[in-house]
């Protein structure tokens, strides 16, 4: 038997998962209509849990009003393990070692996994799938507490990543604060433009400024919570940004433009896939491109036809002898089946 | 009959356009095998044009070459007007004021697309459509050459506007080079970053930093042409920026953070919708959440079922009855068909 203490996105889409997982959860929610409608969507039940009973309680209140309910928990639910999902963890441990808690029983967490939408009604059961949510047990936390918690994550098929509390707050800082940050620096820069500049924006614009359209309440608690980390990495892009602006200054000598440009675009590399996994490496088929044009399509379609899935296709151009080729990356275990494939229609592989 | 000079995405797309709107296009590039790609996927032919017959010539070469290859242009083609893609304006014309160049044949031009990938393989011809086109007229340009161009533009099914050149460049460094230098600056500082720190990598950053994934030799050019109005829009983030830190160093009094998350969230609602559709107002329909869960569900059947686009949903709670209502964000022109089809299944409309 669960409670979750909070009924917005992340508590809700939680019930909804554990019940899915054949948990009992309770909810809990001083807005009982959010509490009644994450029990609308199948998150769990309105009525009182049985104390004793409960052996999980998730907290997934506002990042201000967390340590004050998880300090609450251990009293209300005697045999419980605590969790939190908030994004911050240090302060909340910091309060909890200053007050008379139980702290053995709790263990903070936090799923990696939200929406710049708010509240229960978008709540979903499969919102943690394949997320990594880090837990972050502490020096006092009982190993079965860490384990009640470990379970609940991989019960919401999220992949549960052990984390110590002050490398996890100075992580989710450069990679979630800090861009949060710069998103709203850009987005509040729209603010004063005219309009007539704003049917210029494209895809760019609103990539990168679609996260600071965020809940602004929220976010001014969450800096507030890991204010020292943020600062310094704020100071960080600060410093950048200088040279950055000298580096535009110094046009058209573009060397350290040029040195920024190339690190973005390392620094892109760097992000893992989508669900987290590894970035893989592509074995290329090269064709010869047809001297035809009409025969360019149909090499598209035994392409397709192969089965093949092309990550990437580039031409490389040979000045010298003025003919080009297509490399096409596929992956290295389907490299043979579509040279195989290209060969059998009359292509010419390099 | 069109001469494209440059088969890179925009200008084999541009001719997979024109070709698809019954224009004879012919197509240059000193790459040779990216010309015969552009010509394979349908953007025009690789035979010599007639030069006399040309009437209009597209200049899509990168940035830095853009000014030289628009100043032989009108020498080659007679009787052709001239135009160019590129995304900063002002300092080829500024190039071609300084050389003997028949200026009335030239009108400038930028779409508004484009995509992080570069090269003809990924050209279409809707790379276009629904997009913003800016036209620039300049005091020399005949009515004619403008005309010219803007036909060309509505080949594409893209949407012509006219600006002038030194406010189309003040509005692309606000909306398009700074929030691509953020993107890159963001990007920068995950080069030094321990991977363990980017398997917590969300949405946002994936977001904030797409951009700066884009081809940075292009970039820097851009950068470089456009080197005045970037520098002022840098600047004025930097000032943010000093503000920003200030308001965190002032934690917990928030006053100001609170500020600049706000001024981040208007500023993310002044974009126009995806198309340059104006952003729309809409009407709530707000129903009484039910008492017994089971039934929300059926209330999310029944809105489903009535054929209505609900743009959101927000839960409005009344904490002295303990209540809640969720309302229904709907056009105008569908509120009345949603509240009778709610009304007919038995639902509470407040």
């Amino acid at each position: 038997m669960a409670v979750i203490i909070g009924t917005g996105l992340i508590g809700a889409s939680l019930g909804c998962a554990l019940t899915a997982a054949g948990y009992r959860v309770h909810l809990r929610d001083h807005k009982v209509s959010h509490a009644r409608v994450a029990a609308g969507l199948g998150a769990g039940t309105l009525d009182p849990p049985i104390s004793d009973h409960v052996v999980l309680v998730a907290v997934a209140v506002p990042p201000d009003a967390i340590a004050d309910v998880v300090a609450h928990s251990p009293q209300v639910y005697p045999r419980a393990t605590v969790t939190d999902v908030g994004s911050v963890k240090a302060g909340v441990l910091d309060t909890l070692w200053r007050r008379d808690v139980e702290l053995h029983r709790y263990v903070g967490s936090h799923p990696m996994a939200g929406s710049q939408h708010s509240g229960p009604v978008t709540a979903r059961a499969d919102l943690f799938v394949d997320r990594t949510w880090v837990v972050t047990p502490h020096r006092r936390s009982a190993p079965h507490s860490v384990e009640v918690v470990r379970s609940a994550v991989e019960a919401c098929r999220a992949r549960p990543l052990i984390m110590d509390v002050d490398e996890h707050d100075a992580a989710v800082a450069r990679v979630s604060h800090l861009p949060h940050l710069l998103s709203v620096l850009m987005a509040g820069q729209l603010v004063s433009l005219p309009e007539r500049d704003l049917v210029l924006a494209g895809q760019g614009l609103r990539d990168v400024t679609r996260v600071a359209g965020s809940d602004p309440g929220l976010w001014q608690q969450i800096v507030g919570a890991n204010s020292a980390a943020v600062l310094s990495e704020l100071r960080g892009i600060a410093d950048q940004l200088d040279l950055l602006i000298k580096a535009v200054e110094a046009m058209p000598d573009s060397e350290e433009l040029r040195d920024q440009l190339q690190r973005g675009v390392a620094g892109t590399r760097k992000i893992p896939g989508k669900h987290g996994a590894a970035a893989v490496a592509y074995t290329q088929v090269v064709v010869a491109i047809p001297d035809h044009p009409g025969a360019l399509a149909k090499l598209f379609a035994d392409v397709g036809a192969a089965g093949v899935n092309v990550e990437d296709i580039a031409i490389e151009h040979d000045p010298v002898r003025e003919v080009g080729y297509l490399a096409l990356s596929v992956t290295p275990e389907q490299s043979d089946g579509l040279i195989a494939e290209m060969l059998a229609h009359g292509w010419a592989i390099s």
